[in-house]
């Protein structure tokens, strides 16, 4: 006879294997009567806790932690950040796991967040994400030993697997994008937020901007804002040459700067070519709509999970590269239809 | 000298705790005058909004807990959800508190939560939205007894405090609107998801219409996605006589049905007039712009937050109604210029 999963219980019991998770494990989080039927089934199916692979060990918690250590305006700021929880929670949802976020703008607070996951087993690993340069998190995480999944760009660590996103093609397509439509001059405005990930590509920006347009990258830093991103806008404007095209770091900005260009009476695409590094439906419904690379948010998250799963499961899970973003080309910079 | 609470100034000043909380914390709800009497009494008092009466007591974990428990579709649904959580943030950070959100889609796990939270005193309160009719959650807040502030509709429980919105007024202004343009034939776009504030909201407005404009509100239930949007206006438009304006739950299905409109060879606003229960950039960017209730999300966040630290802080607090949304016409009803 076939060992019983927690699949198997949850369906005879006619409960959710969270519920079984809880029940199996004696944890808080079902009724006392409830986890009398799931115990009996259990029992009556074979089920036996020390068994192998695939169900959740005694010691298990059944939660990811996820501590989100933005400024409010940061969170405003890229409203496609529920994209990522929704991926999280629907891939989490297969295993009857439950995704704790943690939201805090002190760092303090972040740190001692995941110390107190670790020393009160709250949760079974953690999904870290805003990688910052020397970023604390990841020598703490190995001294706590906490399973975790940084995205974005770090050495190997033991405890942790990288999911790393294919910045360098990323840039390659958006430079030849831009090449192709004859520009040159080109800015660039990133976002108040300062992380590793950011940092890299601009350093692989610039230097795909000087060698492929023989031309320097013009960056400047906004207050990741529609006021913020306007601003900025026109003090790339300001300059003598001004750039044919910017290159923004969100959809929030660029969609932003082509609402308002008419106040300033810059024609998009004819004046201004405006390209967003992330998409969305801002992207698709502003006039002209914006140039943008597309991700599939949800695949990413869910990608994430996985990783972070197989790393609790087995102790040890491989780097995972994910396919680079797609550049869809839109009339914002003369690329696409209107 | 004792240190004084909100409690305090409001009975000295003579005005509910919520002006108070909304005068100490700069926000819109209460008049220029009352606004300068509470400061001064405040003052007069000895005030300190960063003073330790307001830090947490030794058994407090300084964290405040709210279990999302909306199935992946409907988070992705609501972008603006972004903005409640920088918005508690924002509110928390002020205290030092840190905001820990539990998503899961899984009704069990979402109670385990609450339960494993109390038990291991892991939160000081919650906050609850999205409730439900007969909502399993209260009658478990209550056994559990975590100070819970629950967002919409919920008659009196110990333990409970309840944030309330001005759905009547917002109803009287939509529908008012739509009068003002002569509009009698409507229809309603639902999202999917059936919550108690939904019902209420849709029962009043099936009044009003009926009352004001003496027809029947024809109401469809949609995904809450771009393409459900779509389809749920296409439904609507088959009726004949089809209905002159449609009103839409959210703004991403209300932006979609507009950016889609052309497909099926539908003018905004002059055969078609769309009004959006929530407002976003979307709407504002979005040809023609759609009128929209705009609600400041931050600021009812921060409330949602100030009454709960009251009710952890005395032990009762009372209900608190928020102001209406205020509807803001444009160029989708031709209420404003484009």
């Amino acid at each position: 006879m076939k060992r019983p999963t927690i699949i198997d219980i949850a369906r005879h019991v006619g409960v959710s294997k969270a519920a079984v998770s809880y029940a199996l494990n004696g944890r808080a989080g079902v009724s006392a009567a409830t986890r009398e039927r799931i115990l009996d089934v259990a029992a009556q199916l074979g089920w036996d806790a020390a068994g192998p692979a695939r169900t959740p060990a005694a010691d298990r918690t059944g939660t990811i932690g996820l501590v989100l250590a933005r400024p409010p305006q940061e969170i405003r700021a890229e409203p496609s950040m529920v994209n990522w929880l929704a991926g999280m929670e629907s891939a989490l949802a297969e295993y009857g796991l439950v995704l704790n976020v943690a939201l805090t703008s002190d760092e303090d607070a972040e740190l001692g967040t995941y110390r107190q996951w670790a020393a009160e087993r709250r949760v079974d690993g953690v999904i870290v994400t805003d990688l910052r340069t020397a970023d604390p998190r990841v020598p703490l995480l190995r001294e706590l030993a906490l399973p975790a999944v940084v995205i974005g760009e770090q050495e190997r660590v033991p405890n942790v697997a990288v999911l790393r996103f294919a910045v360098a093609d990323e840039v390659r397509a958006v430079v030849e994008h831009l090449a192709e439509f004859g520009h040159t001059r080109i800015g660039h405005v990133q976002g108040g937020f300062d992380l590793e990930h950011t940092r890299r590509r601009n350093a692989l920006l610039r230097a795909r901007v000087r060698e492929r347009l023989g031309t320097d990258l013009v960056k400047v830093e906004a207050d990741p804002t529609e006021t913020g991103a306007a601003q900025a806008t026109w003090r790339l404007l300001a300059a003598d040459p001004p750039p044919t095209a910017i290159v923004y770091d969100n959809d929030l900005m660029a969609v932003a700067a082509v609402a308002r260009a008419a106040e300033l009476d810059v024609r998009v695409p004819a004046d201004l070519a405006v390209l967003s590094w992330q998409d969305s439906m801002l992207c698709r419904v502003v006039t002209p709509p914006v140039t943008a690379l597309s991700q599939d948010v949800a695949d990413d998250a869910a990608a994430a999970v996985h990783l972070l799963l197989e790393l609790i499961e087995t102790g040890a899970a491989d780097d995972l590269d994910v396919p680079p973003r797609v550049l869809i080309p839109r009339a914002s910079t003369a690329g696409g239809s209107g």
